[in-house]
């Protein structure tokens, strides 16, 4: 008899992010399986097994993962967020395609979560109340040439731009080329927001313009929201601001 | 002494989608406002008020929340899927902004959901692995020609397109023009998925092609995914078959 697997996501970090619906899945499997800050975050019940491993290794872990549920297994691959973003659904149905019969009825589905950019808008306010686009940064899967041309065309198009993986210790420099290529076509004065760790003890959310984003502190950690010509900010009389982006087009 | 506001999103439908930290704000509520079928999804405790209202109303919606805030009520307004992604959170930023002492002192907070195109990804596969990007086709709030411009770049950048509020009752024709659009840029076998009522009793999942999507039953239920040039389908031996955008650049 074949297991099953279920790619889960795990939401930003708080307990009060992880829908009922993956909690449910976690409790469920036999195997637990994925990168190791977000197995960490597993408290394993009795009889449960995790297995945590390295970024960049996806693929292996997908093809793990479908192995052991081909054996039968109940097996559950956790990523942060939102599985379908950036994460590890995609590698998944990367494995089953170099391998269908790793497939061969095994029950596969995927319990969505709260992704990265959606509780960093929370935060902030609402900057992705209109139309826009999520970006990864990270060209260890696609040459920097396309990164390049898309956030052209974005900022052509005007959409409110969200940068996942925008920094690494490998790729410091990335995220100013971004801002650099963005200046090209976007006013000065665009705000930008960096919120780091969201919904984390050591969650940071900081704003500042096109003109000044260079010099902020990003990581990998780090979410980056680009905001659109009307993207604003808006403050109360007790002096507290918001950002976010008028349902329509009126510009700042 | 002021009350607090709480834009809170409830997810594409089931329980299990409705994350812990949206359960407890609506509970806390002494008030809840929204769109009537995202209050009928709510059980009022006792002393609860439920205040539904109708579409287009958002802002006086908006504005009613606020000021029952400002009276030292504790307020929840709720919105279907994520609240910042074409919802409430911009309405009530919106009215705000028109009228800041209406928000002075009142604390505002927004809990984050899993918006509309999360769940639909995760039911047909991973479609949204890759650069993606969010349109509402609704041109109530914005002119046809900045979402005619905003399909033409987003195609000729090759993002995954999700379609918010595809088609409606006063609105069925542009989701058609949309195809048309996006026809000119985009190959005739590019896959675009409807995902109908996601969560619901009713839900249905269709894919179709960019050629044949036109003729395909599209309404304000649906959420509509069109791929990049690299997303495909993959099957599985036993005639299974899912929708994945491969994390990599590589074209189908």
């Amino acid at each position: 008899m074949k297991g099953d697997l279920v790619i889960v996501g795990l939401g930003p970090g708080p307990e009060g992010w992880v829908t009922p619906a993956a909690t449910a899945a976690v409790a469920a499997a036999d195997v637990i399986l994925g990168y190791t800050p977000y197995v960490n975050r597993i408290t394993p019940k009795p009889g449960q097994i995790l297995e945590a491993s390295d970024n960049r290794e996806e693929l292996v872990r997908a093809q793990r993962a479908l192995s052991l549920a081909a054996s039968g297994k109940r097996v559950a691959v956790v990523s942060g967020g939102d599985p379908g973003v950036f994460a590890m659904a995609a590698a998944v149905y990367e494995a089953v395609e170099a391998n269908p019969a790793s497939a061969d009825g095994v029950d596969i589905r995927v319990e969505p979560g709260v992704t990265a950019m959606l509780a960093a808008a929370a935060r902030i306010g609402a900057p992705l109340g209109h139309d826009f686009c999520a970006i990864s940064l990270s060209d260890n899967l696609k040459p920097w040439a396309t990164i390049e041309r898309r956030l052209r065309l974005v900022a052509e198009a005007d959409f409110v731009i969200a940068l996942y993986n925008p920094a690494s210790k490998a790729r410091p420099q990335q995220i100013k080329q971004a801002f650099q290529i963005l200046s090209a076509v976007l006013p000065a004065e665009t705000i930008v927001v960096f919120a780091r760790a969201v919904g984390r003890p050591d969650e940071e959310i900081d704003v500042a313009t096109l003109a000044g984003a260079a010099d902020m502190p990003c990581d990998m950690r780090t979410l980056v929201i680009i905001g659109s010509q009307a993207t604003r900010q808006v403050k109360s009389p007790d002096g507290r601001a918001w950002i976010y982006t008028p349902r329509s087009e009126q510009r700042r």
